[in-house]
């Protein structure tokens, strides 16, 4: 019966004629408390994942409401892009940086960075030069040397939601740590870089133009993440300064959701990235504001963060099932199935190659920066095709700058347009989907077989100790610090800071943000300061 | 700079033109960032409250806006009340539901509902004969018969938030259970009986109409009750019967916001009355749902609830700050100040008048069916005059229904509407606020004048065991429950019993409650299931 009233005409854009909003709704929220429960069944299941199930859902449901609208429409709700970077990516980052393992985080930033930032850069090169030349040369014409540089960095983001299932932190914390890092970083860069090539004058494209992108690029980076640590350290001194005696757990939580919230707004506002600022506001708000809260506000806002993020990526992936039945613009794309096809595996093999383009370059680059660094910090060769491996899926930033280059709010006429769309939503379902098959075939295997339990073992046992003296000297601990001994510990400092000048800064850090922002900001005080 | 972007041309409607949404979101959320710390600061102030400087704060973000305008407008966001009645007032009812003391809620049910639904008739059927007869004398025409039962409906929601923060719930036990239960009630019961007078036929209004409007109230009451029990106990269910053995906090908390809010829009979408919906729904997930849990999860909803209800409370007193200074409607209503002074007076006027009507005689009504209660129940004069006073604020609920009934999506060119709207406002704010200061001078002491710390004590001290005894009876109870012996119990309940025929359905549903509710759905077990 509820079917029955969610007709063609039904089909809508969030947030407009409300009156209809009602019925889309129902469906909607319906439809996710049962991905909900369908996908809680499933969490066992090797062969699915979350993600997977929220597109099966998605799709199963385009088919009914394809069905009930007599072909006219698979979904209720229109994809609007601006809905996704206002409403449902902002809750998603926040708690990347919320949840983030800062310690991991931090060990491993040199590397994270050189995947994260000059991957992409490498990635959307090769993506963007492999398909101004392949997609002319099968037939397929008509796009812009903009759009070509637009689906560079479309198809440069990765997902790597569904690979951090397999890996495990305790097992693998140097893989984890890259991967997850390496996840977050590529998703502000992506979208940096598209918001930058978007503004780019492509008809005057020269050597100083290269160099313009890098700066644009550089600013952007350096005034977000700017804010962002102005935004988290804003409401820690509130939380701090001004809370101070009198707690109210209530208020906490709000101001803590608004301040995020405005941090990300205000980026936007002011033409910077909101992804990264949000980034950044997260990550300093758990090491400075949440210690100024209380046990309720900290129980509360670490599962509120993550719950919202869960939500909004459970949205996110119904939406992409139910839009890949988008029978509208299967029919405007006009292609033969062959030339579809084509397009397809043109845009999975380049996606292979650019990532293996700096994926390994990089991790020898790496290598030599730490090669006085203990082993936990090497990046082997098994290492780095778990890495390449890792990041071959691509996911919902995919789809919304996918929908953000090639559509006006969610609708498209021309027939090139169409047909990017379509192929964006055919590589991502299709790389979350058979990678994820292939992942439960393979990937379990693969760690395993490159990292034997008994490699793994070994590793672990010289690892562990080397990770926890090294951990002690990172600025942002996390909650599980471990305590070894403060001697051992001083001594060994001494000599890492001669032989590591990349952890000296880390030193230093530590010892400015001791002395000057945890007093002002809040946050635990290190029971070692003088490490 | 911010302010210097969002001239006139910002203004809009929520939801509508993305491109917009970012500047009027971020002035929006900047402010009422600066309210929770503003109103944090002023806590302990006995002369605001948080609505009070929200208004305050939305009156000034107003005038600067006018200013920056240059007159043409004065607030950002165009009043919806759709928005109001689809993201803001679930919220803060499921909260209300989900908070609401059971025990003292139940126990009071009989003489909360005569308040909540037999009082809102009588007080709108006075205020709408009132104004019917009073408004022509005064010279201001227009309104239709529908209109002025809007005006009864929408001057007889009341708003006792203010009035909680002065009486306290362990002083003054059953007058806190009744002034909230009313408010809770009576904003459901203002809810429907508005969307029944809408619906009516207003040209042949007649004895059986009056029949009629009963007969929609009733099943609109029961259907609506029927849903949100339904989904309380269908997310209670899903909780404990398919989670367990493997908890998930992250699924748990989403699955309870999302069965929430699917009950409130599966209400709206079946034209029932979603506040009373999400009201049950609310109270049957703490009473089951929320015992299924886990203990973070636990924590988590208690405040995420309260937070998101926090934030639509501050939200709609912000804009109805705002929306005070709409010049528009002002030049709109085309009325001399004296017109209007005479309007609201009175309207204020028969507000009073109209809750006289109903609180001293249902009163009477209420202690001659608790007749052989214990002296607990007993509403005395002095009681009778704090709930009068109680109940005279107006708040949001009014603003929507007002704008709901006299504009379209906000907007309106008729003056006699733009009247209403601008009176409504002023009596909310009137209301609010000079009701406010009187309550900082008055209710103080007039607590402590009708109910003497004196008399208070020996109240207290003859009530705490009485009300213990009959706690234990009832059978929706709270977390703090006090453990007596069983076996005074078991005799007192048996005398009991015979004595007072309502308080037997407590205990025939409590032995259902425990016999078959609970082990399907889950709960505190009782530990005296004798009794």
């Amino acid at each position: 019966m509820l079917l029955m009233m969610m007709s063609s005409e039904y089909v809508m854009k969030l947030g407009e004629g409300h009156a209809h909003v009602v019925p889309v709704t129902v469906v909607f929220v319906a439809v996710l408390c049962l991905c909900l429960v369908i996908g809680h069944f499933l969490r066992e299941n090797r062969w699915v994942n979350e993600s997977i199930t929220a597109i099966l859902i998605g799709c199963l449901a385009g088919t009914i409401i394809l069905f009930i609208s007599k072909g006219k429409s698979s979904h209720i709700l229109r994809f609007d892009e601006e809905v996704f970077f206002i409403y449902l990516l902002p809750p998603i980052i926040f708690n990347a940086g919320f949840q983030v393992k800062k310690k991991q985080f931090f060990h491993n930033f040199f590397t994270i960075m050189l995947f994260g930032v000059v991957g992409v850069f490498i990635s959307t090169t090769i993506i963007s030069a492999g398909t101004m030349w392949l997609f002319p040369k099968f037939g397929f014409v008509g796009l812009t040397t903009r759009d070509y540089l637009g689906i560079g960095t479309i198809f440069s983001s990765t997902d790597t939601v569904c690979t951090l299932q397999v890996l495990h932190q305790d097992e693998t914390p140097l893989l984890y740590s890259l991967v997850f890092g390496e996840g977050v970083v590529n998703d502000a860069t992506s979208v940096v870089l598209f918001n930058t090539v978007q503004k780019l004058d492509v008809n005057r494209l020269h050597g100083r133009q290269a160099v313009h992108i890098l700066w644009d690029f550089l600013y952007l980076f350096s005034t977000s993440t700017a804010l962002g640590v102005s935004a988290g350290l804003l409401t820690a001194y509130i939380l701090k300064g001004l809370y101070f005696g009198r707690h109210c757990t209530v208020r906490e939580i709000a101001l803590m959701v608004l301040m995020a919230y405005l941090s990300y707004m205000l980026a936007e506002l002011l033409n910077l990235s909101g992804i990264l600022t949000v980034f950044f506001c997260g990550i300093f708000m758990s090491h400075y504001a949440w210690h100024n809260t209380t046990e309720s506000s900290k129980i509360t806002t670490r599962y509120v963060f993550a719950t919202m993020s869960f939500i909004a990526e459970t949205f996110i992936f119904l939406y992409v099932g139910m839009d890949a039945l988008d029978i509208e613009k299967w029919k405007l794309s006009k292609l033969r199935v062959w030339t579809l096809l084509v397009i397809c595996t043109i845009l999975i093999f380049l996606i292979l190659l650019g990532r293996a383009a700096f994926v390994f370059p990089l991790s020898v680059l790496s290598n030599y920066a730490n090669r006085n660094a203990s082993r936990s910090s090497t990046v082997t060769l098994k290492h780095q095709v778990i890495i390449w491996w890792a990041g071959l899926m691509r996911g919902a930033v995919s789809i919304a700058l996918a929908f953000k280059e090639f559509t006006h709010s969610g609708v498209t006429w021309d027939p090139v347009n169409a047909t990017m769309v379509t192929t964006t939503v055919i590589v991502v379902l299709f790389s979350t989907i058979s990678m994820m098959q292939v992942f439960g075939l393979l990937t379990k295997p693969l760690v395993s077989c490159l990292l034997p339990p008994h490699d793994a073992k070994i590793g672990d046992l010289s690892r562990e100790p080397t990770i926890s003296k090294e951990d002690m000297r990172l600025p942002l601990l996390s909650f599980e610090e471990s305590a070894a001994t403060n001697v051992q510990r001083a001594k060994d400092s001494l000599s890492m800071l001669l032989e590591r000048p990349v952890h000296t800064i880390h030193h230093y850090w530590r010892r400015f943000d001791d002395a000057y922002m945890r007093p002002i900001f809040g946050g635990r005080r290190s029971n070692n300061s003088s490490s």
